[in-house]
């Protein structure tokens, strides 16, 4: 049967595939994993789409290493899966997810609408990233994070320097549209208020607020606030 | 005639359709209503789509309900309305707008690019939000509101804890790149200021700034300096 | 060889494009420019864009006025290019770059994904642009800059009002997430900090950070903080 879109020779489909997705190189499509309409699968790092610039006769399936997606995983319309990621069971994703090449999704954890992983970006299992979230190189989530919608994540404190990347340790909650500057460890079981600047490491079980963010309450004392 | 895309055929379109767009289920597509290459149009329910991913003989089209765009609509590519919506006359769509299920747009409202109606969502008449704007379920924006660039409403306080909507009255006008907290009740004819976080009720006809966001002057005196 | 997508018969491609691109109008591809799947060019602006949803026997491609891309450029999916814009060489564009008609972009620069030049806003030489960056009609962006992700420009001090661009001086750097409300001048070498919110203009050689934003340190201070 014809039908748009492109799917490799190499790739290995167990999945259920709408119409016009593009697969390329040795990519895996886990069983029962639904990917839509307008998506990309093994998109080449910029590095291995430079040789297709460059070379004629070269094309995206040539070059892309392919991704490798697990099984019972939701891939909504018009994301892009760099080569080279990784991403378990049972993980959803939005719709126009960015997920760059060597990153890794652990299971059941869900990415929202047009979220970025910009970079090598490692996310741990049970995590909830909401919508228009960006992660840059070398951001490390730790399991059962929680992170709020427009969430900025950065890597360089003085541009342009050195990378150094934010890690999120398990259980931590960040609020919408906070930031996080480079370098920075937020511990286990903190929460980092909505719109909050976090320019420093984080303790865990702590929660801080503002700009710079501060500590506030304890965790605990989050909890009892949220029950009532 | 073949072509790209897909239309249902419970579809009742009235309006011109470029090539290569998906419309599933019972959609309605108002006179003179345009919808641009590569829309989806009766996008599924994620409650609904589980029902396609986990039956072998479903396809979006069965499981999709239907959304209803009036006439003299704009809809620009990659835009995606689910399915339950229900768009007014005169409405315009930027490209890349997420429109989730049971969410409903008054006439003549503009919604810019790569914003989302996350949820179910409200939004009255004559109402402009920009680009890139983060509304969660629930949340309710009466009429003749503006909202500027990459505004960000949540509806949970304590996340992950019980869902509380936010509502802007009538004319507000909400400042660019401000975060509005999950339950606060912003007054008719009230001003956020650009980056504001509001974290409690803003009365009407007041203008709050700052973090968390405090009374500064009146809209009256807003609309002097307006004037100048 | 019939292909997805459409390419005028007005456009001059001498680049390499995917399949199911859409070309609009006399647009031109520079050589060994690629040009990705799901992406249009020329894309008419929205006065244009008016007569063919009024007029029944109009397209896209007969109201387009079509855009330039020079030579060496990488244009990946999802990016909207609309008409009249004039990009010149070795530019590089994430995925779902969005760039309204009269802008021009100078060479070498590159945008990052989901960044949106919405309106006639011009980007000097050598400029790095990251993710999700909303720059309105009328910013002007000098060589050498550096904006981090997300940061959102204004072009309206007191919505709906008067429309006055920001302009931001050659080689400055702005911090992820800040905000630069309608009218600020960003003088040269100046930095603004992460999550800054700019009222006021900035001196040359200046590093500001706040709410709102108020000057900190030197551009040299900055350069020694760097090294280290």
């Amino acid at each position: 049967m014809s039908r748009a879109g492109y799917i490799s020779s190499k790739a290995m489909i167990h999945g259920r595939i709408e119409e016009d997705v593009a697969i390329y190189g040795p990519s895996r499509v886990g069983k029962d994993t639904f990917v839509d309409r307008w998506v990309q699968v093994g998109y080449p790092s910029r590095e291995r789409l430079m040789k297709v610039v460059k070379l004629d006769h070269s094309s995206l399936d040539n070059v892309s290493e392919g991704a490798t997606i697990g099984d019972r995983c939701i891939v909504r319309s018009f994301s892009i899966i760099y080569d080279r990621v990784r991403i378990g069971d049972d993980v959803e994703l939005g719709h126009g997810v960015l997920v760059r090449s060597n990153s890794t999704i652990g299971s059941r954890s869900r990415i929202g609408s047009y979220t970025q992983l910009d970079g090598e970006v490692h996310i741990g299992e049970d995590v909830i990233i909401q919508s228009l979230v960006y992660l840059p190189h070398l951001t490390e989530v730790g399991d059962k994070v929680f992170i709020g919608p427009n969430v900025v994540v950065t890597n360089d404190k003085y541009p342009v320097g050195t990378i150094q990347g934010v890690k999120i340790g398990g259980r931590s909650i960040i609020g919408a549209n906070s930031t996080i500057l480079a370098g920075v460890i937020i511990g286990e079981d903190s929460v980092v208020g909505a719109g909050s600047i976090v320019t420093h490491d984080v303790p865990p079980s702590t929660v801080v607020i503002g700009a710079p963010a501060r500590p506030y309450i304890s965790r605990k004392e989050y909890e009892e606030k949220r029950m009532k």
